[in-house]
């Protein structure tokens, strides 16, 4: 993603440890504590939240899990952080790398994983940095309990293939498929801001849920 | 299918009984003694046939494969024998059920399946009847070895998504999956005649293969 410095980023995230969670590292292991209502709920973790809508709906919808979203960009989260203001203690975020998610998470900690709209990297030799590379697929694996899901969604054909085969390849199986998610819109769909913005293009979006067999 | 009875189709295909098989079951085992050469090749089946384009031009291309194609509809197949009149010898068909299998295909014997634009079988209650649900996985497990492999492809949304889960749950692993293969479309694509009469339409069309990991 290119990415314009947003003047007054840093500012306007530190003034808001409760929802940027300054030193994730602390919460590891009980991120229970992190939420308003301290109370152990299932844990839904969005790597590459991007801007925070998804989030904020699905923290409405769902009030009975808590929702943290990890993101790379500053300039990215801010917006994020701007959605979510009223949603101070129900979703909290992470300024960090999802290559280090387990400084964050236990082994076990994240029910369920969500991959929304994550960078493609088209070119095979950033295929690394694609959020279900191998290697990424290994740390989710660690994060995940035993019947953990991960849910991915994407307008690319490309990273949806890559994502379908790794998955298969890395001992996921794979449930829910769709390769037309608004064919047929599911009632609990919940659209992020890319969703709306590349059907209303009449682009298809893919989707799958993955999971390890017991 | 909707299917209309083709006047002279069942005196056409017994009058080329090395084309059409008439006992395939004769064959289970050796099936090298029904091709011209009479000699072992990799064998490579195209379960659900249909009119014999993509037979005809895949053995033109790979002389040392011997194809067989395996169509339940005579009417169909009347047209897949007379488009390979001259390929007797290269190419064989059986008029039968792909349920009955085993009876012509022994263990191990078949090293590639091809599935290609199937009946999708869009009603749930009919999903049995799809060529990638569970029950005919577990045959094409016993009739392809080890690195044996299915090359499927379709139009069909729903189809492709149905089979994609029931490779992933029932053991297979997936690669060189596609929903568009005509975006940067193989030099080695050999296509049906529905691909090109889907695809001349603007519609994608979805690949995958699938293997049983060793």
């Amino acid at each position: 993603m290119r990415l314009r410095k947003k003047p007054g980023a840093t500012d306007k995230i530190n003034a808001h440890p409760t929802i940027v969670i300054p030193q994730p590292e602390q919460y590891r292991g009980r991120w229970e504590e992190a939420f308003s209502d301290q109370t152990k709920k299932p844990l839904h973790v969005e790597f590459g939240t991007g801007k925070g809508q998804f989030l904020r709906d699905m923290s409405d919808i769902y009030p009975d899990v808590h929702y943290i979203g990890v993101e790379l960009y500053e300039s990215v989260l801010v917006t994020a952080l701007e959605k979510n203001i009223n949603h101070e203690g129900k979703v909290a975020f992470i300024l960090g790398n999802v290559a280090d998610a387990k400084d964050y998470f236990k082994e076990g900690e994240i029910d369920r994983i969500y991959l929304n709209f994550m960078d493609p990297w088209p070119k095979n030799r950033h295929a690394k940095r694609r959020l279900t590379h191998a290697n990424f697929l290994e740390i989710y694996k660690q994060l995940l309990p035993k019947d953990g899901e991960i849910h991915l969604k994407t307008d690319n054909e490309g990273l949806f293939e890559f994502s379908l085969q790794s998955f298969s390849e890395n001992g996921f199986q794979l449930k829910t498929v769709s390769v037309n998610l608004h064919r047929d819109e599911p009632e609990d769909n919940v659209r992020t801001e890319y969703e709306e913005k590349f059907s209303s293009k009449g682009q298809p979006i893919f989707r799958t849920e993955a999971y390890i067999p017991q």
